[in-house]
C-alpha cells in the first residue's frame, strides 16, 4: 500500500484544501455519513435554515401580500446571481423559473419556431430521459425528426460527432454541457460554434456542470441554456430550476406558455398577450417564493467559492476517487465509465459494475450514499463545496470491503430510486 | 346607527363564530393590521413554520437524497388530500404541481388534442389575464378560434350565457368558477353539463372557489379543472398549484409537456416516453419539495375547518360586509361590483369607485390591506378561516373615513401590483 492510498494522505488533502471551510457552512448532522450524492442532492446550506424561517414569518406572515413589491423582482434577481457566479452570462439573460423540464420546453419549443422549415432537432440517445421526453414530444406534434447524435456513454459527445450530424436541416442542438451518467464534459465553444455554422441554434442543459464547471455561456456565444438548483447550486430538493436566453435573441423568441407573469404590462390586465420585453418573456406563472428565495441562498455560497475553485477541487478531488479506484476496486470488476482526462469530465465519477444496484444498496446501508444509474452504473460525487478527501477515501474503503467479502449479495436486484 | 353597524355587533358575530379559534393557528404578528386580501394571499399557519423547519432540517439536510422515498409521492398525497377536502374529487384525480398556468396549459392543450376537428375553445374576455393568455396562445399556434361567452363583469357568466355561445364547433370551455374580480360564482354543474351536451370537455379554474366554496368535481361529473394554493388554501406566495383530471379520462389524454415525472418507467429511464398510469402522467419535473409540503399544511387546516363551515362563514362575512358598504360607502360614491346575492358568489367582494388606486394605498397606509383589480376596483377578500368581524369593521370605518375626509387624492393614480 503506498503513501497516496492511506487515510493519512486523505487528511493531507483536507488540511491543504482552500474551500474546506465551507463544509461548516452547511448543515451536517452526520459527520460520518459519507455522501456521495451531491450531483444529484446538494447539501443544506446553513443560512437557507434562516432564510426560510425569515422568509416565512417575516416576508410572508408579516408583510402579507404587500411583501411582493420585493419578491416580484426574485426569479430576476437569483437569475441575474446565476448568470454572473454561475454560467457565465450578463445581467438580465438569466431567470429562475419553473421546472428544468417545463423550461427545456419552453426554450426548444421558441427555438423551433424561429427555425421554420427546418426538419431535425439533434439530441442524443444517452441524454438524461426529461431532456429526450420533451424533445421526443415536441418532435413528434410538430412532425419533426429528433435526430440522435451517436455518442458512447460513457465517453459523451465531442464537437467532431456534432458537425458531422449537422446540415441545414437541423433547426437546433440539445446537449448536456456534463452528461448525467458519465459526466463526461462536452466542448461547449465548439459545438455551440459548429451549430451556429450550420444556422442552428444551440440548447444547453447545465444541470450537471453549473456549480461544478467554467460554463462561458457569454463567451461562447450560446443560444439557449436551462438549468437545475438542486444538485451543486444547493437550492433543495426539486428546487425550481433557471434558464438562460442570450440577450440578442430575447426579443425574437416566443415561448408557448403564455401566462400573466410573462406579459409586458402584467398588472394592467390587458386584453391581448404581448411578451414582456428581455428575459421576462420566459416567465410563465406566479413563482414559488419561498423555494427561489432557498436556490439564492445555496448560489450564494458557491459565488463565494468561485467557480473556478470548485473546478479545481472537483478535477483533484474525482482525480484522487479514481485512484483509488483504480488501486482497490478494478481488481474486484469496476470498470471507469467516466473520461480519465479530469479536463474531459464534470464533477462526477462513475464505475460500471455487473451488480451496481445491489452495491448501491449495501453501501446507503454502511453510511455511504452513491447513486446508482442504468445500465450497471455506481455514479460517485463528490460536491467540492461540502465533500472531504477523507469521506472520499472512507467511502472508498467501504465499497472495496462490500464487494470483497460479497456483502452486497444479500441485496435483491431491482432499482429504482431519485436524481 | 343602528346597532348592526357598530363594533359591539361585530364583537358579537365573533364571539359565536364557530371559526373564530382557527385564528390563533396562524401567525398574526400584528392583530390591528386587518386584512382583506386572503384571497390573493392567505395568512401563514403557524404549523408550517415548523413543517418548514422539518423538511429543511430533518428531511433534506439529514436525510439528502435517502427523503426522496417520502417525497416521490408527496405531489400526489397533497392532490389526494385537496381531492378529498377540496374540490371534491376521488383519489388519483388531483396532484400538485407546477403553477397554475401551467397547468392550464398542459390540461388545456391535452383536451383539445382529444377533440380534433373542433375549431372553437370558449372562455370569456373576463377571465383572469393568465386564463385568457395561456387559450390565446394556444389557439394561435393551432389555428383555433377564441370566443369569449358574453359576461358582466360585476355579475359573470350564467349557465345561460354559455349554453348560447356553444356548439359543435366547441372543443373546450375555460371557466372560472369564481370570477377573480367580481368574485361572481359560475354554476359548475349546469355548465359542465351544458358543455357535455355539446360534446366539449370543461376546464375549470378553481383559484378563487377552492376552499371558499364546494366545488363538487366529481358530482358534476367535470373533466378537467387547476388551482390555486396561495389564496385560500394558504399554501405561501406563488405556492405550487394542483391539476384535476376525471379518472375516466386520465388514460385517453396526453399532455405536451413530456418530463420525466410523468413517465411510466422513471427510474427505469426507457428511451421513448411512455405517459404514467393514471394522474401521474399529468406530472412534469421535480417537484418543488419544500413548497409542496407548506401546501400539505395549509389544506390541512382547510380540511379540519371543512369547506362547508367555511361557506357558511364566507357567505355571512360578505353579506356582513356588504351592509356595511351599503350604509358607510354607498353615499360616498362606492357601488357594489358583486353579484349581491350570496349564493351567487365566492368570498370576496368588489367594489367600484373611480379612485379606487388612490383609496387603495391611503388604507394600505393605515393598516388595511385591500386589493386593487382594473379597472377602478377595490376587491376585499376577508378569508373566513382568519378574519374576524371586527377585521371586517375597522376595515369599513377606515375606508369611510378616508373617503370621507378625502385622505386619497393626496395619493398619485398610478396602478401595479400582484395577486
Amino acid at each position: 500500500m503506498t503513501d497516496s492510498l492511506s487515510r493519512a494522505y486523505a487528511e493531507r488533502l483536507d488540511a491543504a484544501d482552500p474551500l474546506a471551510g465551507f463544509r461548516s457552512r452547511f448543515v451536517v448532522p452526520d459527520e460520518d455519513l459519507r455522501y456521495l450524492d451531491g450531483n444529484s442532492l446538494g447539501r443544506l446550506p446553513r443560512a437557507t435554515v434562516d432564510r426560510l424561517a425569515t422568509v416565512a414569518t417575516e416576508e410572508w406572515g408579516r408583510g402579507l401580500v404587500r411583501s411582493w413589491s420585493d419578491w416580484i423582482t426574485l426569479s430576476r434577481r437569483v437569475g441575474d446571481l446565476i448568470a454572473a457566479e454561475i454560467v457565465g452570462a450578463r445581467p438580465g439573460e438569466v431567470v429562475v423559473s419553473d421546472s428544468t423540464t417545463v423550461n427545456l420546453y419552453k426554450l426548444a419549443a421558441a427555438a423551433l419556431d424561429a427555425r421554420p422549415g427546418r426538419t431535425v432537432v439533434l439530441g442524443t440517445a444517452d441524454d438524461f430521459p426529461t431532456d429526450r421526453y420533451v424533445l421526443q414530444g415536441l418532435c413528434e406534434a410538430r412532425g419533426l425528426t429528433l435526430r440522435g447524435v451517436p455518442t458512447d456513454i460513457d465517453s459523451g459527445v465531442s464537437a467532431e460527432d456534432v458537425r458531422s450530424a449537422l446540415d441545414s436541416s437541423v433547426a437546433l442542438v440539445v446537449l448536456s454541457q456534463v452528461a448525467y451518467r458519465s459526466g463526461a464534459l462536452a466542448d461547449l465553444p465548439a459545438i455551440t460554434a459548429a451549430a451556429h455554422s450550420a444556422g442552428a441554434l444551440v440548447l444547453w442543459d447545465l444541470s450537471h456542470s453549473g456549480g461544478s464547471v467554467p460554463v462561458g455561456l457569454t463567451a461562447a456565444g450560446a443560444d439557449l441554456a436551462v438549468g437545475c438548483t438542486y444538485k451543486y447550486l444547493n437550492g433543495g430538493p426539486g428546487a425550481p430550476a433557471y434558464l438562460y436566453v442570450r440577450r440578442e435573441l430575447q426579443e425574437g423568441l416566443r415561448q408557448p406558455v403564455q401566462g400573466w407573469f410573462g406579459a409586458a404590462d402584467q398588472f394592467g390586465m390587458a386584453e391581448r398577450y404581448v411578451p414582456a420585453p428581455g428575459i421576462d418573456r420566459f416567465l410563465v406563472g406566479t413563482p414559488p417564493v419561498v423555494a427561489v428565495a432557498a436556490v439564492e441562498e445555496g448560489v450564494r455560497l458557491l459565488a463565494e467559492a468561485g467557480v473556478d475553485r470548485l473546478r479545481t477541487k472537483g478535477m483533484a478531488m474525482t482525480s484522487y476517487l479514481l485512484s483509488l479506484a483504480d488501486a482497490w476496486l478494478a481488481p474486484l470488476g469496476f470498470r471507469l465509465a467516466s473520461p480519465r482526462d479530469p479536463a474531459r469530465r464534470g464533477s462526477h465519477i462513475t464505475l460500471a459494475h455487473p451488480r451496481a444496484w445491489q452495491v448501491c444498496q449495501a453501501l446507503l446501508d454502511r453510511g455511504v450514499v452513491p447513486d446508482y444509474r442504468t445500465p450497471s452504473r455506481l455514479r460517485l460525487g463528490p460536491a467540492p463545496l461540502t465533500t472531504r478527501y477523507v469521506d472520499v477515501w472512507e467511502a472508498m474503503t467501504v465499497v472495496r470491503e462490500v464487494v470483497a467479502c460479497g456483502a452486497h449479495l444479500s441485496y435483491p436486484a431491482v432499482p429504482g430510486r431519485v436524481t
